[in-house]
Formats: C-alpha cells, structure tokens, sequence
C-alpha cells in the first residue's frame, strides 16, 4: 500500500519564466532524429562519419598510459594549460596578441554563454542580437531574465544601417555571430564588421562575438574576426595587434574535433577571465581534465588544421548537394541563403505561410527541420525555416529534399498553410 | 606604438558580489600542492595511485572502438541513459524505488549544485547548512544571493535539538551532508536523521542531501540516507519504498572513479528533473557524453562494486595513519574528529587561536592544510582547520603531521596565535 504522493515542496524561483523559457524546441526535434527512418535536416549535429575515431583512440591511450594520473585528477578552472597555449597560437593567426592567460577553456560554448550571462546580465537587461539568432544563446541569457533589442539581417548579416537605432537603446553588450550564421548561414561582410566596431565603440556596447563555425568555409577568403578589427581600432601599430577588451570571443571544438568531449573556449582580457573563472569554479569546478588532455593530444602537431581540411571537403560537398537539390525540387516562390561555409541554411516560405504547419506535413513525409519562430527573440519568423546539411550525406540530402521539396509544393499549392491559419 | 589600452566596458552585474564571493581559498591552495616538497594535507584530491587507470583504457578502447560515433556526439540532456539506469539500481540498494527518470547526470557534482542554486534561489532567500559546511555549496548558493541560516555540529552532526529554531526563520531548503561531512568528517546519526526528516517535513522544508563520500565509510555500519528515510516517514509500506519528493540527493563519481571525468547525478522526482533540465540545457547542453559511456563502460558488471572496496582498504589505513600520528605528535590541548569514512577530519586549536595565522608558519615547514573560516557561512571557525587524509600516503602523513605537531606546538607554547592576535 502506498500513500498519495506528496505535493512537490520544490518552489521553483521562477515557475512563470521556466514556462517562458520554453523547453528547447530544438533539443525536443533532435529526438526525432533518433527515429531511423526519418531524414533530419533539424539538428546542429555535426557528421558523426568525420570524427577523427582513430586518432581519438591512440591520444586516449597515450594520455592513459603517460599522463593518467594527471588526466584523471581535478584540475585548474582555468583549464589545462597546454590547449590554452594551443588555442592560444590559434588565435595568433588572426594578427592578435592572445596569450594563455587570456583563454578560459569552457564546457562547451554553450557554458560560454551562460557564464556570461551570469556575469552581466542583471533581470531586464537588454541585450542587443541579430534577427534571427542562436537559440542556444536566448536560453543562457533569458535564465537572468534579458530582454532583447534585435537588428534583422539580408544577406549580408546584420542589417548596419539599422544599428544605430538599436544601440541607442543601451545594450548590455550585442551578441554577433558573423560567419555562416546559426541559424541563417550569412555571414557578414567586412565593411558592416568596420562600422559595426566603430559603432559600438562610439556607443560604449561591448561586442560578444560567437565563431564555432568560423573555420569551416568552402567558399570566398576568410574576412577578420570582430576581436581583430576592435584591437585594430584601438592600436595605430601595423603588424600584430595588442588585445584590446572591448570583444570577448567564443569558440569551440565541437565542429572541428567532437562536440561530445564539451569543449569551447573565451577569450576576453585578464580581469574578465578571472572573473568568468569565479562563476565557473561555483558552476562544475573545471571542465572533464579528460576529455581536455584528450583534445590537446589529438589536436597537437598540426593534426586539427588537417582535420579541418578534410571537414571542409565533406561539408562544402554536402552544402552544395543541398543548394542543387532546392533548386531542382522546391518551387520558385521560396527563397534560401547560400552560406560560404558552417552547417545551416535558412529557408523563406512566401507570405502568410507557417512553418511549423508545414512541419506536421513534412514529419508524414519522414522529412524534419527546425521552423524559425524560436530564433526571433522578439517574435515573428513564421515562415522561415532552419535545414541543417552537415549531418546527412550527398545521396540522403538529394532524397530529403526531393521529399521535403514535394511537401512544400503541395502545402503552397492546396493552401494548406494560410487557409489552416484563417480558419484558425 | 601601442595606445593606452581602455577601461574595461565590461560592467559586472555585481561588482560587490564579487569580492563577497572571494575567490575560493581552497582552490588557491590547491596550487601549493604542486610545489613538490610542500606535504599537502589542503585539498580534497583523491589518490591518484586508486585510479583504476589500465580498466579506463580498455574501456576507452572498447568505447572508441564499437560506439565511437555515439560516444563523441552531442546527447540528451538528461544524461547517457544506459548510465542513469546504472545509477537507479545503486539508489535502489537502498530500498528506494528510483528510476532512470529520477536521475539527471551532472558536470560534477558541483554543477548539481549550481543547478539547484539556479532553479531554487531567489536573492536574499535563505538557506539552512550545517556550520561547518562544503564551500562548493557555499560559492553555488552564494552566486544566487542566498543568505545562510546555520546550525552547529558537534561529534553526531547537525546538532538536532537546535535544528527546530533555525526552521522556524523558514529556509527555502536544507543543505546537509549526513556521511563524512566536508569539512568536519563527522556523520549524523541514525536518530537524528529521523528526526531531520520528520522536523522538515513538519515545517514544509526541503531537503537537499549531498552524499559524496556514501560509499566510502572505513568503520562502523552503513546508515541509511535521508531520501531513503523520507520515503519511509511517507510510506506505511515494508520492504521497497515509494519515492518522495521532500528530498533532492546528489552524489558523483569523483570519489569512487576519477574527479576528471565530471560526472555527478542528482536523484529527484520527475517534475524536478524535467525543470533542472531545461537549466542544464542553458548551462552546457550536456555532460560529455564521452565521459559518461567511458565511466559507464567501466564501472558496469560489478567493476565499481569491487574498485570501491579498494579503495575504503588504502583510505582506510591512511585514516588510521593520521589518527595515530596525531595523537603521537599533536599536544593535549588540540582536539580532532575521528570520521568513520571520507576524506578529510578536522582539528579544532584551542580557543583564541588563529588557523590562518598558523597556516604561515606551517607552509614555513612545508605542510599546508585548510583554514576553517571559509566553511562557516555566518563567520567563525577561526580556531579550526581540515585536514584531507585521501591524498598522501601513510609515510608522508606521518611525516606530514610531524612536521604540523612541531608547528603547533610551537605556536602554542609561544603563544604566536593569541599575543600577536592581541598586538594586532
């Protein structure tokens, strides 16, 4: 015999904002990729097919074997000193002076964010971001209860021209993405990364800036991180830039190594790093000393620029097998980007159709993808669409477009769509 | 040339807070501990020799080899299942009915922690610990504005009959380590932690039960934990009780396997998991979901079972170790617990007496321990010091503690505590 459970004593701090931050849409769709049978162009995962498997295997034995108790044991919030150093020399090579003291090795990017938001975000805070977004982000800032201010992008990124307007605001700081954009794969251009540093430097917002896919381009030459036109702003020397602090940059091995070890990192000014440490001391101590000894050792001696490589090749050919395939199979009316790199592309439905009705039709069809509500911060989106073309290869990208492309033509034809919604 | 670098523009939600949580004095001294002729008895580190380092690398090969993919993608949230469903049948050696939907796998334990803090703690909400308490929980909390409400310890834990006036000021939840308790090592009865139960229940309380060391009790019988007691004060049934909601536990395989992995769990009910999810999904997406298989592919089919009994064998007789060289080499005046599993024990100096003043001289003599301030939420504590018995070997802590009872000695008979104290 068992008494009636007790009800909950758990008084969340917040029971009204857990409802509005909404359980990752998302993370809800990436279930259905478990579905075998289902094509998913709804994830972020990055092709399980180029994880460096082997190379992974001999680094986890020579750290087991050499370093052992060191990998095993607690270790600096810092993180491990060597793949500071690395990341480090990385980031060198945009022209920058960034030393190891200057990284905070993260538990994934993600935990980049939320540190962040932790650190500065005080309840109403508003922070500036493009439109659409990174969802991930929303959820890391909307837990200390930011609001936002958006700038919608073109094809170019952020729309500059309506910059200024949003920052005379007052932002807490702008969040950017500006290589192949999650979710809408633009990147943007040299010019608008020029005035949009001077912009917020005129205005006193100091600039997240959010690069996991900054590596992986299959088309046109890398242009400047944010954090290299900011020092370049502030210093009149030519050659290598001194750090200033005005940009806190974020990274993450999760698309160049495996997004399984949760490793990303911040580069930020010393005094900001050594703050970020104190949130992250009280939130997980240190990230996995393993899986950090691990990355280094498989990273080391010039292995991840050649890996790089490789992801490169495999990504730009599944990127173009999707720009082909919508051409061939979706119907004029619908508009996508064409990314120069990343894993994502962003589809435009015509006016008045709704994206998340469309995915009913599509998921009967086998066919899934993120609709792009849960990007807008401050609503709207309707008829936009996320596809994710990193995961699927050439021959399963072909196949889920040709489906999803005939999905479309039906739900636009029959009016599935607009009618559904004014019969609403 | 090199322009003046500009003031920071990164404007910290709390400057005050800040400074109020100082940075962790333990992980600061966990620095001196790679000065190699430093005897450090400060931190909380497990022996490295106990890591069961040639089973981690067969099971990393193991790993690697047939689920290679799996094992270095992103994953759910909620944790590796073939993981959570391991640690349900742990919690249901306790006669508990938990299920791999009562557990959620944490970045460390401390992460737990962090997640509760972030769910539960509004600004100024109070919550009650044991004084001493773990100063991880402390930095979690305190990272939300918590306000701290305590209740003294003496050789049987939570001093109970002064638990029902700290209830009456109505904390949000209870804080308590009930086995082996960081920093004091001292367990709470049997009897007292009926009546814990039945008081919070009484007051509508919540418990949060933090049980690291569980497992690694060296003498006397195993007591059963809180969420196991709560369950029966619910429940009129024998034999395997329902779950109840009163109790969060939290534990992790810091001690038992390697603290490098960062894997920690929470067991809570459902309701609970569902909203600590949606706060982990905004901290960092997941655990590594390498060190989750890797920790699952070693611990299963009994390895876990049989590496902990090792483990309580080489504690246990460094336990014994410190014991006995105290009584040989500490004066009469300096009293200390004797726990009966964990890993540190705690001396108190006799009244009037500085530890931190005492840590000086002893890092003279190379022998570092923890100053007792820093676990007392409210102030106190200076006359007591942790001291952690996991770490160095029966030689070393013999001559670790020789070295500390000359220290001591001195600076009783001289009296450098109190007159330089009175000076000041």
């Amino acid at each position: 015999m068992t008494m009636p459970q007790p009800k909950t004593p758990w008084k969340s701090r917040f029971a009204a904002r857990t409802q509005k931050m909404t359980s990752s849409v998302i993370r809800e769709l990436l279930k259905l990729t478990e579905k075998p049978d289902i094509i998913s162009f709804a994830g972020g995962l990055p092709a399980p097919e180029v994880f460096p498997v082997p190379e992974l295997q001999a680094a986890a034995q020579r750290v087991l074997e050499h370093h052992g108790a060191a990998a095993l044991q607690y270790s600096p919030t810092e993180g491990y000193r060597p793949l500071r150093e690395l990341l480090a020399r990385h980031m060198r090579r945009y022209g920058i002076k960034v030393t190891p003291e200057h990284v905070l090795i993260t538990t994934g990017s993600q935990q980049a964010l939320e540190l962040i938001g932790k650190l500065l975000i005080n309840p109403g805070d508003r922070i500036l971001t493009e439109e659409p977004t990174y969802l991930g982000a929303l959820q890391a800032f909307t837990g200390y209860q930011a609001e936002y201010v958006t700038v919608p992008i073109d094809h170019h990124g952020l729309q500059i021209d309506r910059l200024e307007e949003a920052l005379r605001v007052g932002p807490k700081f702008l969040y950017v993405l500006p290589n192949f954009q999650n979710p809408s794969g633009v990147t943007l251009s040299l010019e608008r990364r020029r005035r949009l540093v001077e912009l917020a430097n005129h205005y006193g917002s100091p600039i997240v800036e959010d690069d996991p896919y900054g590596q992986l381009r299959y088309q046109g030459e890398h242009l400047p991180p944010l954090v290299k036109l900011d020092a370049e702003f502030h210093n009149c020397a030519n050659g290598e830039h001194a750090f200033t602090g005005n940009v806190l940059y974020l990274s993450t091995l999760s698309k160049t190594l495996a997004p399984g070890l949760r490793i990303g990192w911040i580069v930020a000014p010393e005094e900001e790093i050594q703050r970020l440490v104190q949130m992250k001391q009280g939130s997980d101590l240190h990230t996995s000393t393993f899986t950090q000894v691990l990355a280094y050792e498989t990273a080391r001696g010039g292995f991840l620029d050649r890996h790089v490589r490789h992801i490169r090749k495999v990504y730009g050919e599944r990127r173009s097998a999707m720009l082909e395939a919508l051409k061939r199979h979706f119907p004029p009316s619908v508009a996508w980007t064409e990314p120069q790199g990343g894993l994502f592309l962003w589809v435009r439905l015509p006016q008045g159709n709704d994206a998340e009705e469309l995915l009913e039709f599509a998921l009967e069809q086998k066919v899934a993808f993120v609709p792009g509500t849960s990007f807008f911060p401050c609503g709207g989106g309707r008829e936009t669409l996320r596809l994710n073309f990193s995961y699927c290869n050439p021959a399963v990208i072909e196949e889920g477009i040709r489906r999803l492309g005939l999905v479309v033509k039906r739900f636009l034809q029959q009016g599935q769509g607009p009618s559904r919604k004014q019969a609403a």
